[in-house]
Order: C-alpha cells, then structure tokens, then sequence
C-alpha cells in the first residue's frame, strides 16, 4: 500500500451552507497529520482543467462562518466522459495526489465511485448538500442551515398572513425529498405540509382547512418543490374549493442554499472533514463519512446515494396532530 | 371646538413592520394624555362593521418587535362608498370617538380625506408601507426592515451565486416605486438596478455584465416588480445576450412584508405615533406625521399622497460607481 | 385505573427557547386525544397558588416561534415543602386534573418525582433546558437555539478581534457543563476550550496560543462559566504570558436564553409535547420524553437528571485538531 | 496644483460594521475616476511602517456584507509623535500617494489634522464609529448597524425577563454618548434609558418602576457606559429600592462592534466613499465627508470632532411618555 503523503479536496454538486467548513477540516485536519493539502477549484471541472491550488492553515482562516463554497462547484460534463477523467488522472498523478475527499451529494459520489474504479484513486466522500437524501448519516452539511432559513422565512410570511387572514401556500426546496418541508412544516405551525414521497389527500387537506377556521385567522401549506403538482397547482385548487379565501403563493428559491452555517452544520462538517482524512489514512476509500447516533460511520458509495426514505412517518403525524 | 378625550387607531392597507410600534405608541401616548383609546381591526372594515375594542397599556405591551398588526388589515370595499362610509361614522359615533389615527400608505389617506369631507371627524395619518413612496416624510415605517429582508436574503443568494459563478436576477417589491430596488441594490454591489422610475438601458447593462466579468465571478441584477418588463423578462434578454452565462431568477415575494421591525422602524413609529396623537390635541387634522430630516413635520393628505420621485439620481449614480 | 380527561401542563426552573413549541404541542396533542387542558402558570407556584389556566387551540395559536414561555416559570421555595405541595395537591383535585405534564431540567424532575411518591399523580417530563445535561435525550429544548446564539454572537466579536487583532476570552452558559461552550468554539474555530469537565492545561493552551500566531491574527478562548477559575481568570492568565497581545473578556449572559427558537428545538419540542401526552394515557408516570437517535424514549425521573457525561472526547479533539 | 493620481485609504480607532463598504466605495470610486488606490493595513499604524498595498476592483469584491475590516485598525502611539508622522511622509511620497481618505472617529480626524498641518498632504475623513458622536453627519457609519444589535439582544433578553418577571439592567456602548442607549431603549421599550448627557432622577425611575408594575412583568433599564455610575451600581440601587424585584445586570460588551453592516449602514458607506474620493479630486481637504438629511455635506475636522449634542430631547420624552 502506498503511503498518503499529498491530498485534496473539491465541492460538487448544488452548493450548501457549510461546505466551508468541511473544507477547511479536511484542510486543517491534513496538516495536522503532516499531509500536504490541495485545493481543487469547480468540483470535478477543476479537476480535468487542473485548476488544483495548494492550501495552507491560513487559506482557510475565518472561512468557518461563511456559506458557499470557496473552491466553488460546478457540474462537469466532461468528468462524465472516460476522456475527462483520465484528464483528470493525469492532473492528479503530475501533482503526486495520493488521494481525495469530494464533498457533495449523490451525483458526486456517483462520479467518484467511477473514478475509483477506473484509476484506483482513494476517495471519501462528505455528504454536503441541503437535502439530506443521503443514507449513511442521519443529516447532511446544509440541511440544518436551509431548514433554519425556511422557517425564519415562513415566519416572516406568517406575520403578514396574520395580518391580513390569508392562506399562504409556500414551496420550498426538495427535488426528489420532501424532509426540508415536513420539519419546517412542524416548525412553522403549518396546516398542511405535501412532500414528494406521499400521495395527497386533498379531501383531507381541505377539510383541516375548513375545520381549522375557528382558531387561526391565517393558514401556511408547505409543498416541496418535488411534490407531483407544486405550489401553484395546490393553491388553485384550495382558491377553487374555498373562492373567498384569500390564497396566496410563494416560492422561496434560492435564498434556502446560502446564509451563514448553523452551528449544528458547522460541527458536522468539522467533525466529517477530520473523519475523512483520518479515514483515508486507515486506507478507506469509496466510502462516505457520515454521522449516525452522534458517531462517526463510514457508508460505502453505493449505499450512500440509495434514497432511503427518512420522511419519518411519526414528523407527518406530527403535522396532523398540531394543526388543529 | 369639541375637546378630543376618546381616540381611536386602525391600520390599513398592505401591512408593514413597525406597524405594531406605532399602534403601541398611539395606545400609550393616548392614555398619558388621559385619552380612552380604542383599536379598530382589519381596517376601515372594522370601522364599517363596529368590530372597536378598548386598548389599555396591557394590550400592547411586548408587541413592539413583532411584525405585522395586531389589529389586522384589510383593503374595504364597503367603506369606498358612501353607505360603508355613513355605517362608520354611526359606528364611531355610538362609542363617542371624537378622532382617528390611520396607519398605512395612499390609499389609506384617500379614504380618510374623504371621511374627513363628509363627515369631519379628525383624522391623523401615519405612514405605514414598506414602499417608502409617500411626499412629507424621509422614511415610512417599515420601509427600513424591508430593505434590510432584501438585503439579507441577496446576500444568501450571493453566497450560492458565487460559488457557481452565477447570474441572478431578483425581483423585489415595488410597484410604483423603486426606493427598495435601489438601496438595497447599492447594499449588496448589485452590477445593476432596474426601477420604475428609469427606462432601462439594456446595451448599458449588458456592456456592465460583460465588462465586469473579470472582477467578478457572480453577478446580480435587481429589478422592482413595478418595472416595465419585470425579472422574467430581463432574465430571459441577459441570456439571449449571454448563452453561456448560468442565469437564474428569483422573485423575493412576500418575506418582504414581515419580520421582525429595525431599530430605525421602531423609533420613527414611536416617535410619529406621540406626534399623531398631541397632533390631534393641537387640533390638527387631514394630515400624515412625518419625519424630515429627524423632525416631526404634518403633511396635508392631498399632499403626502402625491408620489414625490424620491429615487434620487445620486443614488443611481453610486451603483453604477461601484459596480466595476 | 384512573382514565385521564384532564391534564395541565407549567415550566419551570430557567426558560429556554422552544418551551412554547412545547406547551403548544402539549395543548395541542391534548385536544387532539380529547382532553381538556389546563395551564399552570410560574412553574410550581402556580400549582401552588392555584393560578391555573383553561387552554384551547387558539391560546397556543402562534407562539410556536417566540422565544421564553408563556406560562412564564419561577423556581418555587414552597413547593419544596410538603405544605406547599399539599396545597398544590389540592388544587389539582379540586380542578379534577388527572395528569401533568412538566417542562425543565433536574430540578423540575427532582420536584416531581416528589409529587408522585407524595400523591401519586402521573407525571410525564419534558427536557426544556438550554444546558443538555440530562440522561435521556441527545438533545434538550432550547440548546440547538442557545449555541446557535452564542455562534452568532462570537462570529461578531471574531470581526472586531480579527480588526485589532486581539485574544477573546468569552465566558458562555453552562455551570455543570461543557457542552454550549464545546460545541460553540468548534463552530466559531476557537483555539481552545475550558470546560467544568477538564483538568485545564494552560501550558498546552499558550503553546497554542503561541503556535497559532503565524496562521491568525486573532484568537479566540471559550469558557464555560462552571469552568473552575472562570473568564477573568483565564483571561488574566493569557495576559501574563503575553504581555503584549490585546487580551479582551466578553461574558455573553442572559442573550443566550432568549430568541426565537431554531428548527430543530421547534421540531424537538413538538414531538416531545406528542409524546408527553400519549405517555400518560398509556398509562406512564415519573419518566422524562425524550429523543435518542431519532427515536422517542422515556427513562425514569431519577435516571434523567443524572448529568451523564456528555462532554465526548471527540469533541475535545476536534478543536485541537481544528485550531491549527 | 498637484493633480491627484494615486490615493490612499485606511481605517483607524474602533471598527465599526460598514467600514468594509466604506473601503470597498474608495477604491471602486478611486478606479472608477482613473486613480490608482492603495490600502493601508493598521490604520496609523500602517502608514508609519509602510505596510501599504496595492488595492484593484477584485481585492474589495464580496466584502460589502462583511463587518470589521480587512485593512485593519489600530490606535498608534507612534503617529502621534512628529518622528512618527515624518515617516509615514516618507512612506507616502515614496509611493507617490497624493491625498488620503481616513476612516474613523474624532482621534482619526485629529490625527488627520495634525498630518495636514505639518506634510499639507490632502484628506478627506469619512465617519466610521458606532457612537454617531461626530458632527457634520445625521449618523456615523456603523451606528444603525450597532443599534439593531442591541435590539436584537435587548429583545432575547426581553423573554427571558418575561418569563422570570425580571428587572432587566443592560449597560451599552457610548462613552461619551447616550445615542445607542436612546435608540435602542425606544426600541425595546425600555422603562427608563440613563445617559451621559442628562443627570439622573432616581425617584423618577423609581416611581415608574413602581407605576408600570401593574401593566408589565419584566421592565428594561438601559444605561450607556459612559453614565455617570454605570450598570452595576444602577442594578444595585433598584435592589436597594425594592428588594423582592429580581434584579439582573447584563452588559452587551463586544458584539456591539461586529455583524454584517445594515443596509442603511452599507448606502451610507457607499455614498461618502464616493463622496470623499470625488471631495478630493475637487481639491478639499481637512474635511470629513458627512450625509445630512439625506445630502452629502463636507464638514472641517476641527468642527467634526466636536460632540455636539446629538441627544435628541424628543427622544428622552418619547421614552418616558410610551413606557407607561
């Protein structure tokens, strides 16, 4: 087995608050076991451009508190391609990189998993990404930040929804997940949350709405951007059963994947980043760091990217039970 | 003269952080003037409708830092007509109300001029709308939350843009204004701004995008919705000029109108809700309380409404400065 | 068997963010089984003093997100007595209240588990504390919120520190434990950490201290207040050795109880309330709800407030691996 | 006359949040009108030791929402010698620099003035403290952004004082100025506000203590550092007066200094960095840059300095009259 001597690290996929702070884990984490540490800049973009820059303690400095990615990210069409990666290869042999830790979600450790096995690179992976669709952790860097601003957002939106005595529906962010909206919805007293992993029951909904009436002047329905109909489709049908409602629609974009990490993202990403290089130095490769019960576990890749549902039955409930 | 010893306040119109401080402030300067006061919910509604309720210092004790209105809002149909109008004033009548103040923008005054004509009750109005579009006062209450919500939520969207090397065109509100485009544009080095106010220069805007390319990775333009063609538009011509710029929209919406009010919001709603009140007691009526230049001035309503083009040039002048 | 129809719930000992979430998930998910719920106000002296309340769905309608209880708490002299609690005894009798439900810390279990032996009332406990130092849980309501506060607050003194380039010695919440300062210098990058549940070692501290100085122009110590020798000391200390660093202390104090409370003490707080009262009508008493991997578990009063360590050497570590 | 082609721009004293913006609009301004710009690091400081550097479009990109700043400060012993002042000449002529932006408070500008009177090298002063102490400026850079952080954290603790019923005393910045206290405590509704420039009434605070007893649980006592006694002895005499209040002391410290700058803070920042680049290039000097009612104005150092009494005697009467 060959010694790891030089590592680097790169972000893919959709950014999310706390890449930074795994990337400076990872950074600072390799210097502390006497690891030379490189940066790869536009996740695996940079890696076939070879825009590879060495890293020091202080390039990292006063970086934990900030969202986004200092090495930026991208999706890269030519990593896709066996071209690209053996571009990327020869990068990473002329810098004498010995191994590398992605920080991303499922797209990335899927590419990862192709680098490893064509070129036998080590590679851990840290699951960064807002959408905490990955198994093998119990939550990913990110969620805990874009769960935070979706309330703090739905909280600004209840203020005026109270105002005025409206129904506000509200999409939030969650392809193919519906976790970002079921625990904002809890958090936000929301009548109804619609999430991609379960069928609507809109009798149901319209019913709560009806019988909700007495005690809240104002109603927040929460759908996930990959609910089957979206947003707008639910707030027409409750403006066609209820015509004197005064429904209204917002889509919070973008603001969900920036912002300053919450603290339980920045320790999470802390932690991953030292878990990953010390993974590597036990001789770990196509494994993802994660975090389970408060421990460390490392998930193999293939694993890792299996959605498994974690749309816990018992928060759905939760939903029902409290909006009375 | 009637001596004034029973008051009443309503908020009206869109609702607007700060409201609540200056309900709080006409409660508490009423009663240490040795007022009664009454609370009139959802508007001049309220008003048509006799839903008035007695306020003591308790009833609007720790609801300063909260937004929205307590006593709700809403724009009255009924009260635009004569009857709606004459319900009012038996209504007012019936509880010995002897003056009105009014929280919100134009169409607030409107209604309140033509209460005063017909049935010369003394009414005093305050400036509440996040548009800051109001003659006789530097700043409306909520207008300064309102900028610092935009201010925040770009700043996350800067976070995601600069770590894909992104385009974003935001849209925030503004329908006849373009006072929270522009600030809040000058506040996070937006490369442009497009208001109402201004027709818009594309070719200027475009050698802007290009030009700054070298300096910056991200780009943001800001546009308000009360502008000629609005986000979708400007997002679909930077990407017909620039295909392979990675643009993206994002329509801000309703998170503006709530939250928490600013320092600056809760001073300027204290300090004009005790001038509206020894405003009535000075005899006083048909005119908003507005601050000009840290003094309390009194605006006739004929004048206040007239939407007085605050966007000062020197303002656009400055985000074209620092856009480099 | 008794069948339960009518619970009341209080908090009590220091308020923490998310005790409202959790009075209105207990309101809530009572009304929901059919109960009447009453609530009890200032803690146990409310029990005593009979200032009990009747609670429906709208008394709990928006306050999911304020901070502080609206029951208010107190810690009560008499209830220690067993006059005191004969008489709060008598009052639950005579409002025909079956069941409790308590929101606090150790010394609200230990109150209640009096109660119980006493007078045989069934009990169920929530963890509404910001210091997480209970057996039971991995997490207590209100310390997501109070690290996140304390983040806030040291990422604010980081910019002034990194202006003047000075050392900041902070003093945060915790008199028996680690845990807010542990997790709140790994997220703010902080050079060292002083925790009740370590020895100190200073000379290892000044090494690093000394060591740092190339990478960072300022530094920060966090210091638990049940730390054995406390901010001032340690910041005196620091002086010593380095006469000419810019030494500053801050003790943050009471900020770090308040504040709108975070998603995850939102989400915490809902399903405790949940399972507080379908713990009772399984028929469970003297047991604290609480959330352990994901999962609800109850465990006796007397095994709850027994402060297992918590303080993981993992932790420890990673801020010395971290503060390179 | 020497034309100008190079400048200078540093930040010395306190930092406050917006010097960054500040920063950022000299050296977009500077670029924008043609001239080369450089940076100072350390304030005074940097100037006598040379360490000046080059500054482009790219090296102010991203740091508008940043506090502190990223040139640094220091208060200089050495600039306030002739030695000291003579070397920093010979730095400046050495690197061509023809005229100085200073950003600070009365001790920048009396520096300036100084530098002025002995080299005749052209400067132009920006207000950049949190104090707003400075004439010739409706606000000082930093100050909006200073007194939302006070609200913020007067506001949790406000729920912690409610919960407890508590008597609050919270001590704020402002040596020399009771502008934060005043601001801040209309804010939050403080029941009294103790400020450098009034002598304070005791029985008066007291009798309103007394007086708002029935109508509030918790009171706020915000008293300036720079009051006469402070918050302890403050704290202390409340206790004297009623010894079953629960009195508690909180003093804010640090955080004061930092956060992200306001939007009003960033505009304003904006517009004098503009103002004083383009001021120079108009051939003033010894002046500082100020916004009055809305207007950018030029003010003489000697006149600045002078602490005019800004605090406002409406607002010590709106205080009382609303903390009823």
């Amino acid at each position: 087995m060959n010694t790891i001597k030089n590592i680097a690290v790169l972000t893919s996929g959709g950014d999310s608050p706390g890449m930074n702070a795994g990337i400076r884990a990872v950074v600072r984490a390799g210097l502390y076991h006497n690891l030379n540490v490189f940066g790869i800049r536009h996740g695996y973009d940079g890696l076939v451009n070879g825009t590879i820059i060495p890293m020091d303690a202080k390039s990292v400095a006063n970086i934990i508190q900030r969202g986004g990615t200092i090495l930026k990210t991208a999706r890269s069409e030519e990593f896709r391609t066996y071209e690209g990666r053996k571009k990327a290869y020869d990068n990473i042999k002329n810098l004498n990189i010995d191994a590398l830790v992605v920080i991303g979600g499922d797209g990335t450790f899927t590419g990862a998993s192709k680098f490893i096995e064509e070129f036998d690179i080590p590679i851990i992976g840290m699951p960064g990404t807002i959408d905490n669709d990955l198994a093998g952790t119990d939550f990913t860097i990110g969620y805990d930040t874009a769960i935070n601003t979706v309330v703090d957002a739905v909280d600004k939106i209840r203020d005026t929804a109270e105002s005025h005595d409206r129904v506000f529906v509200i999409e939030v962010m969650g392809r193919d997940s519906g976790l970002i909206a079921l625990r904002s919805g809890i958090s936000t007293g929301a009548e109804a949350v619609l999430i991609p992993e379960l069928e609507v029951n809109y009798d149901a909904i319209m019913k709560r709405l009806d019988k909700t009436r007495k005690n809240k002047s104002s109603r927040i329905i929460i759908v996930a951007e990959g609910d089957k109909e979206g947003g707008e489709v639910v707030a027409e049908k409750i403006k066609e059963s209820f015509p004197h409602y005064d429904v209204r629609l917002s889509i919070l974009g973008h603001i969900q994947r920036g912002g300053r990490p919450s603290c339980m993202d920045r320790v999470l990403a802390s932690r991953l980043g030292v878990a990953a290089v010390e993974g590597l130095l036990e001789g770990r490769k196509g494994e993802m760091a994660g975090l389970i019960c408060g421990q460390v576990q490392f998930t193999p890749f293939s694993k890792a990217i299996k959605h498994i549902n974690k749309a816990d039955e018992n928060l759905t409930r939760i939903v029902e039970i409290l909006s009375l």
